[in-house]
Protein backbone atom coordinates (compact mmCIF):
# COMPACT_ATOMS: atom_id res chain seq x y z
CA UNK A 1 0.00 0.00 0.00
CA UNK A 2 2.59 2.75 1.09
CA UNK A 3 4.97 1.47 -2.31
CA UNK A 4 1.26 2.72 -4.53
CA UNK A 5 1.31 5.90 -2.64
CA UNK A 6 4.90 6.61 -3.21
CA UNK A 7 4.15 5.73 -6.81
CA UNK A 8 1.06 7.68 -6.92
CA UNK A 9 2.59 10.94 -5.24
CA UNK A 10 5.77 10.12 -7.64
CA UNK A 11 3.49 9.49 -10.64
CA UNK A 12 1.84 13.32 -9.65
CA UNK A 13 4.77 15.00 -9.37
CA UNK A 14 5.77 14.37 -12.92
CA UNK A 15 3.02 14.69 -14.31
CA UNK A 16 2.50 18.40 -12.54
CA UNK A 17 6.27 18.72 -13.87
CA UNK A 18 5.26 18.13 -17.79
CA UNK A 19 2.29 20.59 -17.67
CA UNK A 20 4.16 23.67 -15.53
CA UNK A 21 7.07 22.89 -18.00
CA UNK A 22 3.85 23.87 -20.87
CA UNK A 23 2.67 26.75 -18.78
CA UNK A 24 5.91 28.49 -18.32
CA UNK A 25 6.51 28.02 -21.78
CA UNK A 26 3.59 30.89 -22.18
CA UNK A 27 5.30 33.50 -20.29
CA UNK A 28 9.02 32.98 -21.16
CA UNK A 29 11.15 31.49 -23.47
CA UNK A 30 12.49 27.87 -22.98
CA UNK A 31 15.45 26.44 -24.73
CA UNK A 32 16.20 30.29 -26.57
CA UNK A 33 18.53 30.01 -30.10
CA UNK A 34 20.36 32.78 -28.61
CA UNK A 35 21.04 34.24 -25.42
CA UNK A 36 19.20 37.27 -23.99
CA UNK A 37 22.36 38.73 -24.14
CA UNK A 38 22.42 42.59 -22.27
CA UNK A 39 18.82 44.49 -21.56
CA UNK A 40 18.16 47.68 -23.18
CA UNK A 41 18.85 50.63 -21.15
CA UNK A 42 17.70 52.80 -24.42
CA UNK A 43 14.95 55.52 -24.29
CA UNK A 44 13.94 54.26 -27.82
CA UNK A 45 12.10 51.58 -25.79
CA UNK A 46 9.28 51.12 -23.87
CA UNK A 47 9.41 47.94 -21.12
CA UNK A 48 12.19 45.46 -20.54
CA UNK A 49 14.08 44.27 -23.68
CA UNK A 50 17.33 42.48 -24.33
CA UNK A 51 19.61 42.75 -26.85
CA UNK A 52 22.53 40.29 -28.22
CA UNK A 53 24.23 41.41 -31.12
CA UNK A 54 25.30 38.81 -33.27
CA UNK A 55 27.16 40.21 -36.43
CA UNK A 56 28.33 43.72 -36.51
CA UNK A 57 28.36 45.56 -40.10
CA UNK A 58 31.81 46.30 -41.88
CA UNK A 59 32.63 48.16 -44.81
CA UNK A 60 32.36 44.97 -46.65
CA UNK A 61 28.94 43.50 -45.41
CA UNK A 62 25.96 46.59 -44.25
CA UNK A 63 24.21 43.84 -42.71
CA UNK A 64 24.04 44.41 -38.60
CA UNK A 65 22.38 41.12 -36.90
CA UNK A 66 21.09 41.04 -33.96
CA UNK A 67 18.41 39.04 -31.56
CA UNK A 68 16.05 41.25 -29.27
CA UNK A 69 14.00 39.67 -26.75
CA UNK A 70 10.60 41.91 -25.73
CA UNK A 71 8.85 41.12 -22.43
CA UNK A 72 4.99 41.05 -22.41
CA UNK A 73 4.13 44.78 -23.31
CA UNK A 74 7.70 45.61 -24.15
CA UNK A 75 8.33 47.77 -27.75
CA UNK A 76 10.13 49.99 -29.52
CA UNK A 77 9.63 53.85 -29.79
CA UNK A 78 8.70 55.00 -33.74
CA UNK A 79 11.27 54.17 -35.94
CA UNK A 80 12.91 54.43 -39.86
CA UNK A 81 16.16 52.36 -41.43
CA UNK A 82 17.22 54.11 -44.02
CA UNK A 83 18.20 50.78 -45.47
CA UNK A 84 15.48 49.26 -44.47
CA UNK A 85 15.54 45.84 -41.99
CA UNK A 86 14.32 42.30 -41.89
CA UNK A 87 12.55 40.43 -38.84
CA UNK A 88 12.54 37.10 -38.42
CA UNK A 89 10.18 35.62 -35.23
CA UNK A 90 12.27 33.04 -33.69
CA UNK A 91 10.10 32.79 -30.38
CA UNK A 92 7.16 34.17 -28.45
CA UNK A 93 4.02 36.36 -29.97
CA UNK A 94 4.96 39.97 -31.24
CA UNK A 95 3.75 43.26 -32.83
CA UNK A 96 4.68 44.99 -35.72
CA UNK A 97 2.89 48.10 -37.39
CA UNK A 98 3.76 50.47 -40.11
CA UNK A 99 2.80 53.65 -40.20
CA UNK A 100 -0.44 53.91 -41.80
CA UNK A 101 -1.67 50.22 -41.67
CA UNK A 102 -3.29 47.80 -38.93
CA UNK A 103 -0.89 46.37 -36.61
CA UNK A 104 0.11 43.11 -37.45
CA UNK A 105 0.32 40.17 -34.78
CA UNK A 106 3.60 38.37 -35.35
CA UNK A 107 4.03 34.13 -34.37
CA UNK A 108 7.68 32.08 -34.45
CA UNK A 109 8.67 31.58 -38.23
CA UNK A 110 7.17 34.82 -39.52
CA UNK A 111 9.84 37.16 -41.65
CA UNK A 112 8.92 40.44 -42.39
CA UNK A 113 10.30 43.33 -44.34
CA UNK A 114 10.81 46.78 -43.72
CA UNK A 115 11.31 49.14 -46.62
CA UNK A 116 13.63 51.89 -46.54
CA UNK A 117 12.72 55.07 -44.44
CA UNK A 118 9.37 53.23 -43.19
CA UNK A 119 7.74 54.53 -39.93
CA UNK A 120 7.36 51.26 -38.18
CA UNK A 121 7.13 49.73 -34.30
CA UNK A 122 7.39 46.27 -33.04
CA UNK A 123 7.47 44.30 -29.76
CA UNK A 124 5.95 41.78 -27.09
CA UNK A 125 2.44 41.15 -27.35
CA UNK A 126 0.51 42.30 -24.33
CA UNK A 127 0.23 38.80 -22.89
CA UNK A 128 3.71 36.90 -23.96
CA UNK A 129 7.39 37.90 -24.56
CA UNK A 130 8.38 37.46 -28.34
CA UNK A 131 11.62 37.02 -30.04
CA UNK A 132 13.25 38.44 -32.97
CA UNK A 133 16.18 38.64 -35.31
CA UNK A 134 16.60 41.91 -36.73
CA UNK A 135 18.96 42.35 -39.99
CA UNK A 136 19.44 46.15 -40.66
CA UNK A 137 20.91 47.35 -44.08
CA UNK A 138 23.61 49.54 -42.39
CA UNK A 139 24.43 50.99 -45.92
CA UNK A 140 22.23 54.60 -46.41
CA UNK A 141 22.53 55.31 -42.53
CA UNK A 142 21.80 54.90 -39.10
CA UNK A 143 18.44 53.82 -37.70
CA UNK A 144 16.47 57.20 -36.91
CA UNK A 145 14.37 56.63 -33.81
CA UNK A 146 11.33 58.72 -33.60
CA UNK A 147 8.26 59.18 -30.69
CA UNK A 148 6.82 56.58 -28.02
CA UNK A 149 3.90 54.60 -29.63
CA UNK A 150 1.30 55.82 -27.57
CA UNK A 151 -0.82 52.99 -25.58
CA UNK A 152 -3.74 53.24 -27.93
CA UNK A 153 -1.84 52.53 -30.73
CA UNK A 154 -0.36 49.56 -28.67
CA UNK A 155 -3.29 48.08 -28.08
CA UNK A 156 -5.15 48.99 -31.59
CA UNK A 157 -7.41 46.18 -33.04
CA UNK A 158 -7.09 44.13 -29.79
CA UNK A 159 -10.32 42.64 -29.47
CA UNK A 160 -10.45 42.44 -25.39
CA UNK B 1 -3.22 -4.76 -6.57
CA UNK B 2 -4.65 -3.92 -10.26
CA UNK B 3 -4.62 -0.26 -9.77
CA UNK B 4 -0.60 -0.60 -8.65
CA UNK B 5 -0.32 -2.34 -11.61
CA UNK B 6 -1.72 0.04 -14.30
CA UNK B 7 -0.01 2.71 -12.27
CA UNK B 8 3.77 1.31 -12.83
CA UNK B 9 2.66 0.88 -16.61
CA UNK B 10 1.51 4.10 -17.08
CA UNK B 11 4.39 5.93 -15.23
CA UNK B 12 6.59 3.94 -17.48
CA UNK B 13 5.25 4.69 -20.79
CA UNK B 14 5.64 8.33 -19.24
CA UNK B 15 8.66 8.19 -18.79
CA UNK B 16 9.92 6.42 -21.49
CA UNK B 17 8.18 9.18 -23.25
CA UNK B 18 10.13 11.78 -22.08
CA UNK B 19 13.38 10.02 -22.35
CA UNK B 20 12.52 8.71 -26.04
CA UNK B 21 11.31 12.65 -26.75
CA UNK B 22 15.02 13.41 -25.71
CA UNK B 23 17.07 10.67 -28.09
CA UNK B 24 15.21 11.49 -31.33
CA UNK B 25 15.84 15.17 -30.48
CA UNK B 26 19.64 14.01 -31.36
CA UNK B 27 18.96 12.66 -34.78
CA UNK B 28 15.75 14.76 -36.15
CA UNK B 29 15.44 18.55 -35.60
CA UNK B 30 12.20 19.00 -33.14
CA UNK B 31 9.77 22.05 -33.03
CA UNK B 32 11.87 23.89 -35.76
CA UNK B 33 11.91 28.10 -35.92
CA UNK B 34 11.05 27.92 -39.79
CA UNK B 35 9.57 25.39 -42.11
CA UNK B 36 11.86 22.83 -43.93
CA UNK B 37 10.54 24.06 -47.00
CA UNK B 38 11.47 22.18 -50.66
CA UNK B 39 14.05 19.73 -51.27
CA UNK B 40 17.40 20.99 -52.78
CA UNK B 41 17.58 19.18 -56.28
CA UNK B 42 20.84 21.30 -57.19
CA UNK B 43 24.50 19.50 -58.29
CA UNK B 44 26.08 22.28 -56.06
CA UNK B 45 25.07 20.02 -52.66
CA UNK B 46 25.76 16.61 -51.92
CA UNK B 47 23.30 15.13 -49.33
CA UNK B 48 19.74 15.77 -48.72
CA UNK B 49 19.05 19.09 -47.72
CA UNK B 50 16.28 21.71 -47.51
CA UNK B 51 15.52 25.64 -48.34
CA UNK B 52 13.03 27.74 -46.85
CA UNK B 53 12.80 31.22 -48.57
CA UNK B 54 12.69 33.75 -46.07
CA UNK B 55 13.09 37.13 -47.81
CA UNK B 56 13.97 37.77 -51.49
CA UNK B 57 16.72 40.42 -51.78
CA UNK B 58 15.18 43.42 -54.12
CA UNK B 59 16.72 46.80 -55.57
CA UNK B 60 16.75 48.21 -52.14
CA UNK B 61 18.05 45.51 -49.75
CA UNK B 62 20.34 43.10 -51.09
CA UNK B 63 20.16 40.83 -47.96
CA UNK B 64 18.18 37.52 -49.39
CA UNK B 65 17.82 35.26 -46.14
CA UNK B 66 16.99 31.63 -46.64
CA UNK B 67 16.84 28.70 -43.33
CA UNK B 68 18.50 25.64 -44.81
CA UNK B 69 18.23 22.00 -43.33
CA UNK B 70 21.17 20.05 -43.83
CA UNK B 71 20.24 15.83 -42.88
CA UNK B 72 23.81 14.32 -41.42
CA UNK B 73 26.30 13.97 -43.91
CA UNK B 74 25.12 16.60 -46.13
CA UNK B 75 26.55 19.87 -47.11
CA UNK B 76 27.37 22.45 -50.22
CA UNK B 77 30.08 21.83 -52.66
CA UNK B 78 32.94 24.69 -52.09
CA UNK B 79 31.57 28.08 -53.22
CA UNK B 80 31.92 31.62 -52.68
CA UNK B 81 29.61 34.81 -52.04
CA UNK B 82 30.84 38.12 -53.83
CA UNK B 83 29.24 40.38 -51.37
CA UNK B 84 29.82 37.80 -48.06
CA UNK B 85 27.25 35.97 -46.17
CA UNK B 86 26.64 35.57 -42.50
CA UNK B 87 25.27 32.49 -40.74
CA UNK B 88 23.40 31.71 -38.14
CA UNK B 89 23.03 28.28 -36.17
CA UNK B 90 19.40 27.81 -35.03
CA UNK B 91 19.56 23.64 -34.20
CA UNK B 92 22.00 20.85 -34.71
CA UNK B 93 25.15 20.58 -35.12
CA UNK B 94 27.43 21.47 -38.30
CA UNK B 95 30.58 22.20 -40.38
CA UNK B 96 32.19 25.36 -41.48
CA UNK B 97 35.14 25.75 -43.07
CA UNK B 98 37.22 28.45 -45.38
CA UNK B 99 39.91 27.35 -47.83
CA UNK B 100 43.14 27.02 -46.16
CA UNK B 101 41.50 26.89 -42.09
CA UNK B 102 40.09 24.40 -40.21
CA UNK B 103 36.79 23.15 -40.27
CA UNK B 104 34.92 24.13 -37.56
CA UNK B 105 32.16 22.51 -35.48
CA UNK B 106 29.16 24.79 -35.06
CA UNK B 107 26.23 24.81 -32.59
CA UNK B 108 22.97 26.06 -32.23
CA UNK B 109 23.48 30.14 -31.27
CA UNK B 110 26.75 30.61 -33.38
CA UNK B 111 27.08 33.26 -35.42
CA UNK B 112 29.35 33.12 -38.33
CA UNK B 113 30.58 35.96 -40.81
CA UNK B 114 32.07 34.91 -44.70
CA UNK B 115 33.98 37.78 -45.94
CA UNK B 116 33.25 38.43 -49.70
CA UNK B 117 34.68 36.50 -52.25
CA UNK B 118 36.27 33.78 -49.59
CA UNK B 119 35.99 29.96 -50.88
CA UNK B 120 34.10 28.26 -47.67
CA UNK B 121 31.66 25.29 -47.47
CA UNK B 122 29.05 24.49 -45.03
CA UNK B 123 26.91 21.54 -43.51
CA UNK B 124 25.85 19.38 -41.35
CA UNK B 125 28.03 16.85 -39.33
CA UNK B 126 28.44 13.56 -40.11
CA UNK B 127 25.96 12.06 -37.16
CA UNK B 128 23.35 15.23 -36.38
CA UNK B 129 21.06 17.63 -38.87
CA UNK B 130 21.84 21.11 -38.93
CA UNK B 131 19.75 24.07 -39.38
CA UNK B 132 21.21 27.52 -40.70
CA UNK B 133 19.78 30.74 -41.51
CA UNK B 134 22.25 32.28 -44.42
CA UNK B 135 21.59 36.09 -45.11
CA UNK B 136 23.69 36.92 -48.36
CA UNK B 137 24.77 40.05 -50.06
CA UNK B 138 23.72 39.70 -53.21
CA UNK B 139 25.18 43.39 -53.81
CA UNK B 140 27.84 42.23 -55.30
CA UNK B 141 27.21 39.88 -57.83
CA UNK B 142 25.71 36.07 -57.33
CA UNK B 143 26.97 33.05 -55.54
CA UNK B 144 29.58 31.54 -57.31
CA UNK B 145 29.76 27.70 -57.28
CA UNK B 146 33.44 25.28 -57.10
CA UNK B 147 34.28 21.92 -57.00
CA UNK B 148 32.69 19.48 -54.17
CA UNK B 149 33.81 18.55 -50.98
CA UNK B 150 35.65 15.47 -50.91
CA UNK B 151 35.07 13.36 -47.60
CA UNK B 152 38.82 13.65 -46.94
CA UNK B 153 37.57 17.63 -46.42
CA UNK B 154 34.70 16.76 -44.89
CA UNK B 155 36.27 14.35 -42.67
CA UNK B 156 39.15 16.24 -41.56
CA UNK B 157 39.89 16.75 -37.95
CA UNK B 158 38.03 14.24 -36.63
CA UNK B 159 38.93 12.52 -33.86
CA UNK B 160 36.87 8.86 -34.83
Amino acid sequence: MKTLQLNTIFLAILTAGCFNQREIAKQQISDPVFPKGEKITSNNFVGQAWLQVLMAADSLNPASVGSVTFEPGARTNWHLHPGGQILLVLDGVGYYQEKGSPKRILHKGDAVKCPPDKEHWHGASKDQPFVQVAITNTKEGPTVWLQKVSDEEYHSGDSD
